[in-house]
């Protein structure tokens, strides 16, 4: 019997389960390319509720206890004294969400003498130290695809939003304003502009191809080149480089994962390579952007807006300069838990887990460390090495309400 | 010599010019039905610039004057003591934007002996009062199309913004939370969901056509049923009412002009017809929505949200409920007057002024009215008789800053 060990953020501040404002999800059967969604044997819970709160537990427990399993579920991850760190030490197999990360940094894989399985609940899975994963021969999974979909439709309404400069507007209406001319000084049409993504992996490709009717001019520039028949479709532009794509975009925007070779390339050097008034969208990973540059560069006008839902380290300290900085439409990590979101990847969780309890493969899309090596989708879009480097400045998070 | 009174917005609160935050707006051609963009022999102005607000002055200050005529540009315009009111007695041709719209009622149009043109520099001549406009042959025309895209941008935007739960959870961002249950327990993709529009004209269209890529099962009503190519490509249902079409959408959007026939369409019982939780976005005018019934429905949860930027009257009093109903995210009147747009509308009125000057007819489909009946695009879009009741609801406003 194993020990599972969850980690989920906390629940809503009135309590659970919430009022739900609708009566359930949209059924989808396959992702866009194809690729079934989750197939575990059977859910024990409603799709559209709540389940990625301490106590949404994922909907697992009955499943993991009708098997005789351990399930130990907590938001408290942070710190030598976490309640993470002290079941650490005894646990199978650790589960996590990008929202709300559980730091496997190398120290703490090394304390964790059981752990034999880290599963993203969810997709990234660079808040584990891959190298330390594969010297150890830990098999890391994600539920790849679940909120490919979500991200991406996070992006393009991100877009809209800084290049009509929403936000804003909508504060003049709380404030009981009716300053039209304060609100369009900084609203522009997207329509024209020319938007290019760093990445064009699921994520990406889903926001390209939700841009094309924009009548926008579409970049995009990745490690692997899309097809020529995707490229004719959307007019796609392709870029060997970041550099020469946003020298070139009104509007970029970063759907790659966060890996030694990503990390703070958004730096003062690039982001000064960007057109002046140029708008930057992440919803990737924070530390794929340096904190202090993007700041720096709202503030000298160099970018006219930034927005996104990653920041380093999560939560995002009280204080963490992207909370005040000038022209940002920031929401906590939140794009890929929408309940839409949760109902999926809840249900991939579920089956790697009656896989591997199965001692069955798990899919192989699934797959970003195993055998010792990157693996997957792993192999696909990671390099190895550690990208938690920082994580110890996560401190326990006081809950605001 | 001619009198041309202007009413436009007020300057920003930080003076004009504004720091603009971009260096100009991308080069359009044609509208995306190839109708060309406004065609005057030449513009005063930079396109980007701010020309919607009292100092903007549409750009038209020294073409006017060049040619001998009389240009007043105020932004007082309600009330009998008002600028707009005073002026109007003896103005000749009256251009007013429906963003801070200057409201040409029965009772003004009677003072106005000398009024020959009403021009709507963007799109939405519903502040006037055709039927009154007919009667006396008065002349009404707007820049057909000028602002059609910046508004079906503004929509999606807005649907977006609603299903995903945007603005709460950017107020915990700024509240300095990392609320990340509380952000998601009303955030949902929109991937899989029934979105319709009652109105499938420029706007409605251009709405359906950028949807399409986001998954949805797209929905339309309409007077004018669409061509079967349009509807088999964008895999449209149509329905011959609004009731019809708002029992199985869970997103409506409403892209129709204000006219008798749909004034308060969107009352208690139509919104009654929704299903629970869905989602309402008006960019098209306040007054085809009850206002209270709105409130009414957000409260009781039959609507999940509601957002848009049309209000009743223009500028919304700063005690208007939905300035502070639950679940809304609405914005003043802005989507058609991003930078972008104003470019488009101020050479739209010059080019529409160039023509009534020189005597040459008016572009077709700029005309609302003509010949005392409606035409061109008024009569296809609108009926006769007036929308304006009420108007007289529009106070003085007090600049908030």
């Amino acid at each position: 019997m194993a020990k599972v060990l969850c980690v989920l953020y906390d629940d809503p501040v009135d309590g659970y389960p919430p009022k739900y404002a609708r009566d359930g999800i949209p059924k989808i059967d396959r992702y866009p390319d194809g690729m079934t969604i989750p197939t575990p044997s059977t859910v024990d819970f409603t799709p559209g509720d709540l389940l990625g709160c301490v106590s949404g537990e994922l909907g697992l427990r009955k499943f993991l206890e009708d098997a005789g399993h351990e399930f130990v579920v907590t938001s408290d991850k942070d710190g030598p004294d976490s309640e993470f760190e002290r079941e650490l030490v005894d646990a199978d197999v650790v589960i996590s969400q990008p929202f709300w990360p559980a730091y496997l940094t190398e120290e703490r894989i090394a304390k964790a003498k059981n752990l034999k399985l880290a599963i993203t609940a969810g997709i990234g899975s660079d808040h584990v130290d891959l190298q330390a994963a594969i010297d150890r021969n830990i098999t890391v999974a994600e539920v790849t695809f679940c909120n490919s979909i979500s991200v991406a439709e996070h992006v393009v309404m991100m877009i809209l939003s800084l290049v009509r400069n929403y936000i804003p507007s909508y504060q003049w209406v709380i404030k009981g304003g009716w300053n039209i001319a304060d609100c369009v000084e900084r609203a522009y049409d997207l329509e024209g502009m020319h938007v290019g993504t760093v990445g064009s992996g699921r994520i990406g490709l889903a926001v390209l191809k939700r841009l094309k009717p924009f009548d926008v001019k579409l970049h995009y520039t990745d490690k692997y080149r899309l097809s020529n028949k995707i490229e004719k479709e959307l007019g796609l532009e392709y870029h060997p480089s970041a550099e020469a794509l946003v020298e070139v975009c009104d509007v970029v925007t970063v759907n790659a994962p966060l890996h030694p070779e990503t990390e703070h390339m958004f730096n003062d050097e690039l982001i000064g390579q960007m057109k002046r008034g140029a708008y930057l969208v992440n919803t990737a990973r924070g530390k794929i952007a340096d904190r202090d540059a993007v700041v720096r560069a709202l503030e000298s006008g160099q970018l006219a807006g930034y927005a996104g839902d990653v920041w380093f380290p999560q939560p995002a300290p009280s204080d963490h300069p992207w909370r005040t900085m000038s022209h940002h439409g920031m929401t906590p990590h939140v794009s890929g838990t929408s309940l839409t979101a949760q109902a999926r990847y809840a249900a991939g969780t579920r089956e790697i887990l009656e896989d591997f309890f199965a001692g069955r493969p798990l899919r192989d899309e699934y797959l970003i460390v195993a055998g010792g090596k990157l693996a997957g989708t792993g192999a696909h879009s990671y390099t190895p090495g550690d990208a938690t480097q920082g994580a110890q400045e996560a401190v326990k998070f006081k809950k605001a309400s």
